[in-house]
């Protein structure tokens, strides 16, 4: 994961920059930014917290997804993941933060939502929001490896323009 | 980190056939067990959340560990690792969990508490309970993926054995 590495550099360097600390809060991609972000040295300084909420019930009781939310739009929607980075910036110290659900496959998918799509979105405690479906091509480790790096990557263009 | 997919792939296995349910309470780790067991498909019948808590105050917080053993006996301790991993059964709808807090380096270490330093502790709500502390070697890079290695290892002994 070089490139992750390289990417998680440039954040910590860019979260430090403009004193921001980072939370996440992750379904697919398992802790995939977390881990990554935490492979730099020094990132305790940088980093608070990771919510990490494979099922629908972590999902509400950690991050205050509302239940009708998850049956109205489904884990993998852009409306689930817009109420997990709010709740990661309530409950956490962070002043920005990412979130990520999606069908890393191989099941999972339908027509409408098939293997590979995955939903982002990122805010910070100025009010910058933003929301994002991808649809990544290949097999599950693929789709989780191009999700934890669009992650970051989003992340350090932001920090790189403001 | 194929010998994590190995792992992790016995570990899901074991946890299906006991009907088990995993959380993860991380530090110096930064959700790298949960990384690994969430890269097998269908983890989701096996693997409920995970806190990431790589501050003090997410360890109290998310895992409702005592600001004064944090005090007494600092992050990287048996006693942080065993409030931690009573937190993570307490707050998850998992039936076994385990806790990570170590010094990964390659600052934060002590004569008491060297780089390589990692505190564990393990439970199941069958009342099993273990604790131990490792000293590892090599740079961050190899001590995250050997508490990884060492982690989903000793499930895996614990889940084979009953």
């Amino acid at each position: 994961m070089e490139s992750h590495q390289i990417l998680s550099t440039e954040l910590g360097r860019l979260l430090a920059k403009h004193s921001q600390v980072l939370s996440t809060a992750e379904s697919c991609t398992g802790g995939g930014v977390a881990t990554a972000v935490t492979d730099i040295a020094g990132s305790s300084a940088w980093f608070d917290r990771a919510f990490i909420t494979y099922s629908n019930e972590a999902k509400m009781e950690m991050l205050a997804v509302c239940a009708e939310t998850l049956d109205q739009y489904g884990a993998v929607s852009e409306a689930v993941v817009q109420e997990m980075v709010t709740g990661a910036l309530k409950y956490s110290n962070a002043t920005i933060a990412v979130s990520i659900s999606g069908i890393a496959g191989p099941g999972g998918g339908s027509e409408d939502k098939p293997v590979g799509t995955v939903c982002f979105a990122w805010a910070d405690v100025n009010s910058w929001q933003a929301v994002e479906t991808v649809r990544f091509s290949g097999d599950r480790c693929a789709v989780r490896s191009q999700a934890v790096e669009y992650a970051l990557k989003t992340l350090c263009d932001y920090l790189t323009e403001c």
